[in-house]
């Protein structure tokens, strides 16, 4: 499970207070109520604060914990594989072989990693809602952008944080986030990808299940260990069953507060078109793996990604077709409705909101398709649009640039520009004549951006004439763009910078478009939402997830599946019958370590295991801690049964999966001669001195 | 998975030879052409004629083969588990301890189980129709019915072979099926129920699977175990993923060939009334168990039996609430219907049928309640309506009297009544009770049966004063009212006898009305519509499954399962993560030895798997074999997604689930010192000579 952007912007609606283990808290808000009552544990501030504290945020998108006092990291492996893949070479493949480092000198820069830790939370609707004071529309959003860019700017310049302005409640409320920022991450310890992901995407989004879905980082500042007072203290016993544990960790998105018209658009136009698009790809993709070694390789981390995507989305999807889901969704938003409508003061202020967003909607399916269809592929193509805005925007007064070129968020922007990770032109190449083939068939040649982008060429030489010809793969090469500014950029021959140039303007056409009929009347008409759900149910359950740090908590616990139950854990016994049953062959091969040293292991050790806590992707990293505030296990994913939970929570079948933290201390110690990292993390050895300022190792060099 | 009484009156419909896995085939009528062209297979009569003669019927309701020279005979756990239960006592309970033989002296002779195996099959299809020629209704069914019995008793008198009249097609064929008949059968070995019934209701008819749901008995002929030169040899090497495999057996009942109308029945009346039933009668049998121990054990076998039920009826049911099947069913009707039509010949011969079946179906509806909750429960009450109708019956010429009170059936209905399992007077008077207020709650008090049973009691009065009252638990008192005839029946103050006295006459009334205006109307019209079908699509595809022997084809397979695969095979790693999962309690416990004894163990030894051979209840204990009829695996249930088969088959998820014969022969080498049995089987020791006339073991003494 990974982190998914959501498909649709993000809206609107259901509430009531359930007594179910349902939501997604933010720290300011915790279920207190819920705690108390459903299993008597009284929540501090001080807990509140430790596990916030402890509580790391994978930029990238996914979450993680500190779990020792010199700044370990713990996360998933599928997190972490991303920067795997950007430090491997074909000689030396961290996903396939694994990695251990025995002492700080051994462990390996990642390239291009932040990390954030949230340090404080500060309330500024009362600011953002008087900015737009008496504007409507496109004024309102522009009121609030500047104010907001005005904002962030002061805020880290006075705190040095990374500030995020962040809007909950469909935009009834306004929060500035801000985040300690770590950029020296080292890997530490990853398992292959072969026990990490066993089952392949088989099993992805499944349980029972046999991962060790593990790999740590060390946070380093100042080129050392960074020591963090706030980590997770360890529990290699794990969780009883039925005992009460809780999730910290970013959520990426969920569409629970939209109206029943947009449910109804996502499962209309937008699930199918994306889902469409990722069978494609994902065609491609594998067609292009089939070709070699090293192509199976390049393509491996995009293989992983378009199946992980297109598996939600299918369960999302799944969901949306359930008439008995979709009819409560519609009796939630009918009861909100109703509610709002049966008070004239309510009514005039929101009873608006729901027309207003159909109208919205409707405007934007007239346009859907070339807001769908009209994109490129690949870090090449995107990177030359990134360059050709930045000529248009950086000549601009701050506050009317598009955000990303502002100030505040400028110095990001270059940063993912200048990422040294490598690019395989190769792959793009295909990949991006793939997309113009789509691209061809739903809108035209005759499409105006189509026709920009192939410039009288198929899509296949248009694709070849483009990756072939520029130099973008250079990172130096598309520094010199940037510091030689507009005219550099204006005069470049580069074939993806003359493209990028000629779409620009048809982008800025339907961006601004979709700004001015549709972004903002949504936004107003969901902030109304909001405003009405507050106003008819007060402050009862939790905003739509959107990548902020959140609390979620349950009970480990089985479940009803397929005719029998699911068992509330597994365990290795499991983990060597599931791989002998396919013959240990493929998706269920185990790494060879598993057969020589079967032997040292308790088979009957706990594997992974099942909780209620309701969470999506951008939780996989997340610690499960249990009411003293210790790791007991490490969340990687949710159950088939949990996927319709973008829009709705069931306690009965919706599950967390976790790793348990048995399993990784047994693996460490008896499987990957990792004993230090163990001991570490298990407080064996109280407070290891860090050796006097280690040079990071750099990752081994690539072969272009 | 047990044998599975149709819940409804069995009749027909859908056709088109298909290249799924499907069909239970009738061996006279094999599928040659499926065979040859998807798996190459060419089958020859010699090969059918030997596995028709290895293959055994368990008249209780399953199926069993013959695997060793010496009469051996395997068959499940759960098909042997009646006997189990009644050659039981408090002190020595066979279900809880399991039993092994060590040599023929100690095999222990079942109380009364009936083996039968078909000898002969013979095309009696004219006679009968020749017999009811120019006839309709009712005298069409008495016509028939006298020929049957008659050619049933010159067959019998002739060959000495037990004769069963066999209908085929929805009475399109008739056939008189022979079959040598054994009742001196004696357990050889059983393991605890414990690991036959691994994971218990919750994991019945699903899988992945690890039980050992396997038991073996020996036939005996004179007192001296049955040399019979048909019997499978065995193979534990079991069957390769994808091979060609064959379950030949007893499936009970299907209705693939029934009108969409009556399936609209089922679903509508049929299958929520059952289901109603069989909740309440766990409910009093679950109280009832909570008891005691021993009430534990008496009731445990009804339990599993109800529990059974209810799983394969809710499957079923889900199956017929699924509005896909339901559509796929219509259209298949709709297609043999609208081709009849079509065809002016066929329209005149076969057109009318439907219309026909809906009729009698309103007649039947219009009294449901009354044909469905006048009842009775338990071995007492329904041997003294056996009693009862006996002193009727008995004094009426033979072709005249209810068929199993004629000459040729009398025996059967006698043995029957007089066999010495055990009562448990208490816990049939819960479930009497609770049956009557049932009836009470549906049809009154006033309904003439129940008050007949009542008797101006409550049902709790009235099941005590009946159950405590009698004498019908000795089976002296029931020989001595049989053979006291009419006038000692009909003078007994057994409350019993009294009782059943007075509701025979309404029974018999029911009964009637059905005949003429249900039965009659319906087996004609289905009878057309099974010749119809023979006209439209030729003999492409056998008859429903009717408890008699058939062979299916298919090949081991995985399936897609909640969002992942399900594997081939299961492994013995597999059987002890479960049972971990579940901290080795409940349904979940192992039995002792499978701790003590693990290190002896091979952990990667296949336990169960899974098939595409298209099977249903009555199929249990039949042997999978492979093209040289050597057996390869056990079958002992159906996936969940195999229960909707009794209406349509899928090969996509439906399978077969069978134990694996490695499993089973090395639980009998390294678990239970029954080397000599796995000799016998694998055919280590040739031919072992049996120890001269052994007697055999009487059961263990009966605690009253």
């Amino acid at each position: 499970m990974k982190h998914l952007r959501s498909v649709t912007i993000l809206l609107l609606a259901m509430f009531t207070l359930s007594l179910a283990d349902e939501g997604m808290w933010t720290f300011d808000n915790p279920p207190r109520k819920q705690l108390k009552e459903k299993y008597g544990f009284d929540v501090t501030d001080q807990w509140l604060e430790h596990v916030r504290l402890a509580s790391v945020r994978f930029n990238d998108g996914g979450s993680g914990s500190f779990v020792s006092p010199n700044g370990l990291v713990m996360t998933n492996h599928h997190v972490g594989s991303g920067q795997l893949q950007k430090m491997s070479t074909p000689e030396t493949d961290y996903l396939k072989t694994g990695f251990v480092a025995k002492t700080y000198a051994d462990e390996v820069k990642c390239v291009d990693l932040e990390l954030n830790v949230l340090m404080e939370m500060e309330n500024i609707t009362d600011k953002v809602m008087e900015a737009a004071k008496g504007k409507t529309g496109q004024e309102a959003v522009v009121a609030r952008r500047t104010l907001t860019a005005q904002l962030t700017k002061e805020s880290e310049a006075k705190t040095g944080l990374r500030c995020d302005i962040v809007s909950l409640y469909n935009g009834a409320e306004y929060w500035m986030y801000r985040y300690k920022k770590f950029t020296d991450i080292r890997l530490v310890m990853a398992p292959e990808k072969q026990i990490a992901f066993f089952g392949g995407d088989p099993d992805n989004f499944t349980y029972p299940r046999y991962d060790l879905d593990m790999c740590f980082f060390r946070v380093y500042e100042n080129g050392k260990p960074y020591a963090h007072p706030h980590f997770f203290k360890w529990n290699s016993g794990g969780a009883a069953n039925e005992e009460l544990v809780f999730v910290s960790g970013h959520p990426g998105s969920t569409n629970r507060q939209q109206t029943y018209s947009q449910i109804v658009f996502a499962r209309d136009y937008a699930y199918p078109a994306r889902l469409r698009t990722i069978k494609r790809t994902l065609d491609v993709l594998k067609r292009y793996a089939a070709t070699g070694d090293e192509q199976r390789r390049r393509a491996d981390g995009s293989i992983f990604g378009q199946e992980n995507a297109q598996k939600a989305l299918t369960g999302e999807y799944q969901g949306l077709l359930d008439a008995k889901l979709m009819a409560k969704k519609a009796a939630e938003d009918n009861d909100l409705r109703s509610k709002v409508n049966a008070n004239p003061e309510w009514k005039k202020q929101y009873g608006w909101a729901w027309d207003s967003i159909d109208a919205a909607y409707a405007r934007n399916t007239a346009r859907f398709k070339e807001l769908t269809y009209r994109g490129t592929y690949g870090s090449l193509a995107s990177r030359a649009l990134v360059i050709a805005r930045y000529a248009a925007e950086s000549v601009k007064p701050n506050a009317e640039r598009q955000p990303q070129y502002q100030d505040a968020m400028l110095n990001r922007t270059l940063e993912m520009l200048y990422s040294p990770a490598p690019v395989y032109p190769d792959m793009e190449e295909v990949l991006l004549a793939e997309r113009l083939k789509e691209g061809v068939e739903v809108l035209g040649a005759a499409d105006p951006w189509i026709a920009a982008v192939l410039d009288g060429r198929t899509p296949d030489e248009a694709a070849k004439h483009l990756v072939t010809g520029t130099k973008l793969a250079d990172v130096a090469f598309r520094k010199s763009l940037i510091e030689g500014g507009a005219k550099a950029i204006t005069e470049s021959a580069d074939p993806m910078i003359v493209m990028a140039r000629r779409i620009a303007s048809i982008g800025d056409e339907m961006r601004m478009w979709q700004e001015k009929n549709v972004t903002g009347s949504l936004s107003a008409a969901s902030e109304a939402i909001g405003k009405a759900r507050f106003a008819v149910y007060g402050k009862e359950l939790p905003p739509d997830a959107n990548f902020t740090l959140r609390l979620s908590y349950g009970s480990v616990k089985g479940y009803p599946m397929n005719g029998t139950i699911a068992p509330p854990y597994t365990t290795l016994y499991g983990l060597y019958d599931r791989s002998a049953s396919f013959d240990n062959a493929g998706d269920f091969a185990l790494p060879n370590r598993f057969h020589e040293r079967i032997g040292a292991l308790k088979l009957s050790t706990r594997v992974n295991f099942v909780t209620t806590n309701d969470i999506i992707g951008g939780n996989s990293g997340s610690p499960v801690i249990n009411r003293n505030a210790e790791v007991v296990g490490l969340i990687f994913d949710g159950n088939i049964e949990s996927l319709p939970g973008r829009f709705m929570y069931s306690e009965e079948k919706n599950r967390a999966v976790a790793v348990h933290t048995a399993f990784m201390t047994e693996a460490l110690r008896s499987l990957y001669d990792a004993g230090h990292i163990a001991d570490e993390i298990e407080g064996v050895v109280a407070k290891p001195e860090p050796p006097k300022a280690p040079a990071p190792k750099p990752a081994p060099k690539k072969k272009k």
